[in-house]
């Protein structure tokens, strides 16, 4: 019987980070009495606050914020909540203009998540107080300052963030923390950032020659040199191998698309902001796609009449484009040009559970061929506000899901009413080695583009029928998914998506025509490549670990005359000796682990 | 030692058609003596004349027209020309305003070669006549009517052309008709053209679901349906394999890019009409890609340094996008969005020679592949007007693609003068089972782009250097060579290329456990399908033909029973019996043809 969490956060360790966080306030009022707060949240490994300051911070500011609160925490102060009014709170934040702001917007029932203050309260206030310190806040704290270890936080780093995420509004200054329950999970979370920090994807990526961005091509946009591009061949290839066992069609569809499909779609009613400007091409109004699904249902119209064409899997390696602030870009991880491992499900209502069942067979299978042995599962559920589809269609495909989830043992999240409006969904999210959380694979079910789209079939009473449409990534996007391999595998990546596999390398330029022979022996099953250049051997090795090629062999006399080849193996960092006729199986065996 | 052609065409035929085209011309002016006459060049099957006229012409015109020139063939005129000074032409054609202004262009030497009338001329005209009739025309003709059998040509239709292909300009009507040396020619080349009518790439594509165009999308957007997809993906690993073994490197760029691009490489200058309407991101320019090469060229910065690092060969499936008015779209032969077997050699003069001799052979044995073992080459050389580059790298390289073709022991063409402005090129074409010849790869030497884009390597001698660029596409556009492909082998793909190979037809369901088995069997080394419906044998059968699957396999009782098994091959009608342990050695060697 499978777990099921109700929640997917340590409950008390996000109380002591929302604590610390009006504590970080407090001082930095104490310090700056003229501040203006903005917000200030928990986060996943410790919290911020949000400031409109008089100064730029410095690190010795930092500092001196960092010891003033371990001071107060000693204190042990308690929390105390109360509910105020509208006109209470106005007078209690006279100074204090964006908290006026939220007030404004809460009191008319306009302020959106971002402001972590609670939607829909329209005459009434919650506020915190510890200490001298109030703010307006939904919680929830510790009950005291006591629980909390002193030498479990730490400053972090100050950066810029515009007021409500607005660009057009005032720049503040965010000052990061770290926080954990103990003084030693922060000083492991802080070393595991460290370790992070050496094994950078963009830093590896560049060494080593995988991908790059360049000024004139444009930012956000990447170029997968020939390295990082045969990566994600063999990325491409075992996703491929696996989708034609679990029934997908593969298919391709255009770049750009007419208006049409954006307005059917909604995404230019709610997406709008983060596609490319639109192109006009004789009075047509065509768009990069920031999504492949009206293509695919498209596709859709094509190939289904009826209930006996359903299930129908399509698959597509889609190249999408959304636009991102260059501000936000990073690396791999986000970018403005991305291909999703995209894919769509089209079927009935009883084909919804055995076909969740085989997406979720499908991502543990893949995630493992990638060293991700242990994902995690998160189900959203129907939203509380609105939501499109009756009842009971929310009620079957929510049931089938769990249904599928339990039918497969797995443990999983449940987080109630964190469903998009149009279906449930299940989230995969996978730890790296530095304890990070990836959310790598979605499938969500969508009761609202089918029908927007107007797409059906005849169902075996003869009745049309939307079909449920599914939409489901495996590993998200390529890009995203590599830059996630590299910092996971420290750059090395195992010997079956290794770009080079085996490097010969020969004493002397005697030896090069054995090495041309040996390479055309071990290339039809592996990638071989010989460097013969005049160099001496232990520089030819050296290349071939800066290259991080995980098998070297040397050729010299000795070797071709025994037929035993001493081979380097980076990863384990040992030498071996193979004969010649085994070096095939020996190599073979490193395909299947 | 190869055969040189210098002239590509079948020249007495090119007179004949010219000539017709006179004819044609005379027979409306008789007709309709207030018609304007535009131009009347041969063309590959024939030729054409453009008129506006004061009525519509009907196919009843046609063949009135059509009986009167074979009267008027049949009388044997003389053609003489005579050169005249440009007052004595606008003298003889006052009433034509589309000589006058053809006059007009030749005598500022303006005139493009669009207009086939001789190019720089600027006080003298050249007339050709025969009977009353005299044309504006460079020639050349035939010396008598009485060369041409009156039998040997037809009208075959009327379309709508701008005047000299000007969308501003008057709309004329165009009337075409074939022209061969003899009846018989004509008649088989009527048959062919209907024979090539039934296979229309359009239509299979359609009914076979290979892949369809749709309006909410977009004209010119193709949409490759799963069993299209299949075949583009075996096409496409058809070429990866080749490729590695020719030592190409595999790259992915993005769809777009900034305008810096484009201003450097010449686009923005000579090409706009061509692209889709830029894109404004945060103050950068953005369009969409109609070549790839100067992401290609971006990559050689990062990858090459020294002349050791060269020839760099890159190659990528690059989908490009180029406008195209939707009057001139045509299936997947004319489209919008396109996806190019593109590559790049980035090498050194020196290299030039072996990198042509390794490209054409590339050429050679992939074209085999697909069927197309007799490729025509045509060698196009330094144009006489304007080129860059210095003349000792031009005949350099001329002659290293002469040697090239030389040493694999190809016959060729020579288009003298016919090459692009930045250096000389071998076209490569084919032609189909219906003798139309098809331009399919190209190899272009570049000494432009290089200097453009400043880029370069360090020699043996510590110098800089640019290197050659050599832009080659093996089989053109995926989408054109895949329309080429379905009518060329009319819509019945070869086993390998097949999206389903065999099917497997139950004769009732009590078979459909074997039949499950037998595709187990059969899955890992061909796609194997299986027809479990309740519909009866012969029912399946013929659908499993409509569908154009080539091997058929019954499975019943008697079947099971002795473990022989009937296989229908569609392509050659025939029945075989294989036994079971025998089938995957029989099917292997469809796979090796």
């Amino acid at each position: 019987m499978p777990r099921i969490f109700k929640q997917a956060d340590d409950e008390l360790l996000l109380r002591k980070r929302h604590s610390l966080s009006h504590v970080l306030a407090q001082v930095v009022l104490e310090f700056w009495p003229e501040a203006q707060l903005g917000i200030g949240p928990p986060t996943k490994d410790g919290f911020y606050y949000d400031f409109l300051l008089p100064v730029s911070l410095t690190d010795r500011d930092l500092k001196a914020i960092e010891t003033r609160m371990r001071e107060i925490v000693k204190q042990g102060y308690r929390f105390s909540s109360r509910v105020i009014s509208i006109e209470e709170g106005k007078q209690l934040f006279k100074n204090q203009k964006f908290k006026l702001e939220l007030i404004e917007l809460i009191s008319s029932g306009k302020l959106d998540e971002n402001a972590s203050v609670e939607q829909g309260a329209v005459d009434k206030l919650l506020i915190y107080q510890h200490s001298s310190f109030i703010d307006l806040c939904r919680g929830p704290h510790v009950e005291s300052l006591s629980e909390i270890d002193e030498n479990s936080f730490c400053l972090t780093k100050v950066a810029g963030a515009y007021w409500r995420g607005d660009e057009t509004r005032e720049m503040l200054q965010r000052i990061y923390g770290y926080a954990f329950h103990t003084q030693e999970d922060l000083a492991n979370y802080v070393q595991k950032i460290e370790d992070a920090k050496k094994y950078d994807h963009k830093v590896l990526g560049q060494s080593l020659k995988f991908f790059s961005v360049c000024e004139n091509v444009g930012p956000g946009l990447i170029l997968w040199l020939p390295k990082g591009a045969l990566v994600r061949y063999l990325i491409e290839e075992k996703i491929r191998q696996r989708l034609f066992g679990h029934g997908y069609r593969f298919i391709h569809t255009p770049h750009i698309g007419k208006s049409i499909l954006w307005e059917t779609s909604g995404h230019l009613d709610n997406y709008k902001e983060n596609m490319f400007p639109e192109m006009i091409v004789e009075n047509d109004s065509y768009f990069l796609k920031p999504m492949n699904c009206p293509f695919h249902i498209e596709i859709f119209r094509t190939l289904v009449q009826s209930y006996r064409d359903l299930p129908l899997r399509l698959a597509e390696f889609g190249s999408v484009y959304r636009y991102e602030r260059s501000g936000t870009l990073h690396g791999l991880t986000r970018v403005r040009g991305l291909t999703q491992d995209d894919g769509h499900i089209f079927c009935s209502v009883e084909q919804i559970k055995s076909e969740i069942c085989s997406v979720l067979n499908l991502i543990i299978d893949l995630l493992k061929e990638f060293n991700f042995n242990n994902p995690q599962f998160y189900l959203s559920t129907r939203p509380k506000d609105f939501s499109v589809g009756s009842d009971e269609i929310w009620q079957t495909s929510e049931q089938s899901l769990i249904d599928a989830l339990d039918d497969l043992n797995l443990n999983y999240y449940v987080e109630e009413g964190g469903g998009a409006f149009y279906g449930p969904k299940i989230d995969v999210k996978v730890s790296d080695c530095f304890d990070r959380e990836w959310q790598i694979s979605t499938v969500q079910l969508d009761f609202n583009l089918p029908v927007r789209f107007g797409i059906s079939y005849t169902d075996s009473d003869g009745k049309k029928k939307h079909p449920i449409m599914i939409h489901r990534a495996l590993l998200g996007s390529l890009e995203r998914f590599f830059g996630l391999l590299l910092e996971n595998y420290k750059g090395e990546l195992p010997f079956w998506l290794s770009p080079e596999q085996i490097r010969l390398v020969t004493v002397s330029d005697k030896f090069n025509q054995f090495a041309l022979e040996l390479q055309g022996k071990l290339c039809p099953k592996f990638r071989v490549s010989i460097d013969a250049s005049a160099e001496r051997l232990s520089a030819k090795i050296r290349d071939a670990e800066l290259e991080r090629v995980p098998a070297i062999i040397t050729i010299g006399k000795k070797e071709i005359e025994e037929r035993v080849f001493p081979v380097r193996l980076r990863q384990t960092s040992e030498l071996k000796f193979i004969k010649e006729d085994e070096l095939i199986s020996y190599f073979s065996s490193f395909l299947h682990n």
